[in-house]
């Protein structure tokens, strides 16, 4: 092998993450070049406060005086990008940066769910790396699985547990019999759950981590067409409900390639108690790819934290040092297809509903007779009346049916006057 | 990026993987050439049995007179390696292959195992490529994962189920309660054990899997001490009382990284059922990674058949199409290091022992009495009688004991004319 070069590495954004891989890089510049054959040298770093108590010293002339500089300098070779957000100053200094030629390294999946395809564009054309591991699921190696490990397989669906925050939420709830909010505090406290945890629990987290997914696995454009739902509104009884009817809940990314088509969907999702996706509890990430000829591969590991995001990012500049150029998506951007994405109101579930009820005659040929018109057949039927509340408890299991028409019943009993409650629908499986 | 090169390949065996291979090859020429901008072009290809029935045709003029002018010609940039075997005609292809400067790929673990550390300091003089993904646990992307995807990683265990034959006749006798001949015959029936399925059962073939792993894992050379033991001993009867403690049978290959020495070890396990470990039935494979900063990480897939193996020769080739040249061991040969590997007789088990005695006076204190003496302490203690035959089992759950230890309590009970047959010790837990 020839003799070891030297890549210029630039940090901008200096948070939790920033600082862990300032100091690991510091440690480790050794056993790195060794491996790579290429020694990493940081030369700038910047951040939005830098008087900011951090764990790290930093030689004063390291510091830019603005962000951007670091885009112009000729003396980097590299731009880690840790700011965050699809906008303002991160989409700044990734597109500056690229244009300008300088490889890019990114733990932002925002911005590479909404920009990575113009990004990727820029990338190729200038022939740097755009590299993206860190963006999804953390320490779970998956983008880089799937651009080359797995680069053999023709992939028909991509699932799992995406989100580490919701996933602790839920077993939470599960394990020690404790209602959302409780847990949500807790999980606050112990740095499980961000002081704002809007997109983790709303689904959007996810979302755009299944949708750099997607892009990667079909080599098609990233496309915005998805259903998202969040575990906001999962009750402790649903949990309770499921655990007697043998599942789990679990928030669930979906993508699935049918007849050319591409169906996303986010959502809590009921699972078999003794299928592999359900055992994984905690802040733990998996990615399930099924694909031919490899058949099913499962990845599983910390989806977030400082050491988790720092061992996918030394693994995306750890492939820049070793000069591996790739397409940012795997596939040119001139030979990216553009999928169908569709809503997934023509897919088939089989469905758990529950509706809260006033718990009087008639009530149930009523509900029962929404389900017949709509053609929604009925699998399991379970009513738990509290005769001292005068309220009733309806569960309902349905078999296979098209999406559209579980929405239609669900649309049609909400106005009844003896429905207390917006019925809940829970969708069964990971198919 | 460049405009597309072009890489000559030539393949050497035929059998199942090898058709498989050059059919994947034809069929996805285009779409390999378009992810890797090189063009992967079958030059030459060699068998022993050229008349052999195969399901691909091949044009005349691509069979090799001699399999090793495949090393010699000038034509070719790439050999595939799908011979097998340590010795003979895979070990003369290989190390001539490197010497004359071509790429080789190939999925034999034995051949790795044994003679990986001479064929990497070779390849990285000749600037060549080694890769072997394919030898270790199929379609599971682990050498990958290792030497890019974790390559950030101090790793201090490696552990897991590494020969799918075994596990799916352990996960059957279990679950259709039958013993391990029937299950090994239907096995062979069913193309999950071969005809001659002694490497599969003895241990040997995780062992090489184990071996190539922790040189991997800690940047050492290979090393050869290693204790093996397969699931030729497992009795129905282990596996039922493993079962009502609460633990699975699973043969797992472990190496760990304790203060500067590595234990490698290959042994039937009992497993917590709870444990993911525990989940992984029938052919699947699963590798265990523990290392900092990325915490646990888990790859499941199958094992072994044509299409995952494909799988991972595609990775490997794809590789060497977009000029990744790489360390074979991650790191090169110069660096590597030579660690102190140990028997495990100082390392400390929990373990189950189970006893076959005469059922008279005196048997168990005789039993326990060896035990004290060599200071194991006994954790559970089961006995279950069987008047009939004047026979009885003792079952004994230990502490965690040095495994010299419990060596010596089996070879003071073996003597005893009360024992009917060799006492049968299986160690607990992965760690």
């Amino acid at each position: 092998m020839k003799n070891k070069n030297k890549l210029n590495i630039a940090i901008i954004g200096l948070g939790n993450i920033g600082s862990y891989l300032y100091k690991y890089l510091q440690i480790n510049k050794e056993i790195l070049s060794k491996k790579n054959n290429c020694i990493p040298n940081i030369v700038f770093v910047s951040a939005k406060s830098r008087n900011k108590k951090r764990s790290i010293k930093i030689n004063k002339k390291k510091w830019l005086k603005n962000y951007l500089d670091a885009t112009k300098s000729e003396k980097v070779d590299v731009i880690i990008e840790l700011i965050g957000g699809a906008e303002g100053a991160a989409k700044k200094l990734v597109f500056n940066a690229l244009k300008n030629k300088k490889h890019v390294v990114t733990a932002n999946k925002a911005l590479i769910a909404k920009y990575g395809d113009k990004l990727s564009k820029i990338a190729e054309d200038n022939n740097v790396n755009l590299e993206f591991e860190a963006a999804v699921c953390g320490g779970v190696p998956i983008i880089r699985s799937l651009k080359e490990g797995l680069i053999a397989n023709k992939i028909n669906r991509v699932y799992g547990i995406f989100n580490g925050t919701s996933n602790y939420i839920l077993s939470t709830m599960d394990k020690e019999n404790k209602n959302f909010k409780d847990v949500l505090t807790n999980a606050q406290k112990l740095g499980y759950a961000e002081t704002n945890p809007i997109s983790d629990l709303n689904g959007d987290d996810v979302a755009a981590k299944l949708k750099i997914l997607s892009s990667l696995c079909f080599n098609s454009f990233i496309d915005h067409t998805i259903h998202v739902e969040g575990i906001n509104f999962i009750d402790k009884l649903d949990i309770d409900n499921a655990n007697k009817l043998g599942y789990k809940i679990k928030l669930l990314g979906v993508s699935e390639l049918i007849n050319n088509r591409v169906y996303q969907r986010v959502h809590p999702t009921l699972i078999k108690k003794s299928s592999y996706i359900a055992s994984i509890d905690g802040v733990l990430n998996a990615v399930i790819i099924d694909g031919k000829p490899v058949g099913q591969n499962v990845i599983q590991g910390e989806g977030a934290g400082p050491e988790a995001t720092t061992s996918a990012l030394i693994s995306d500049i750890s492939s820049i040092l070793r000069g591996n150029i790739k397409f940012p998506f795997s596939i040119s951007s001139k030979e990216r297809k553009k999928l169908k994405y569709k809503g997934i109101l023509e897919r088939s579930f089989s469905a758990y509903l529950r509706f809260e009820v006033i718990d009087k005659p008639g009530v149930l040929s009523n509900i029962t007779k929404i389900f017949s018109k709509n053609k929604v057949s009925i699998k399991r039927l379970i009513q738990n009346p509290n005769k001292f509340k005068k309220f009733s408890s309806i569960i309902i299991i349905t078999h296979n049916t098209k999406d559209k028409f579980l929405n239609k019943v669900i649309k049609q009993t909400e106005k009844k006057p003896f429905i207390i409650k917006r019925p809940k629908i829970i969708r069964i499986g990971a198919n």
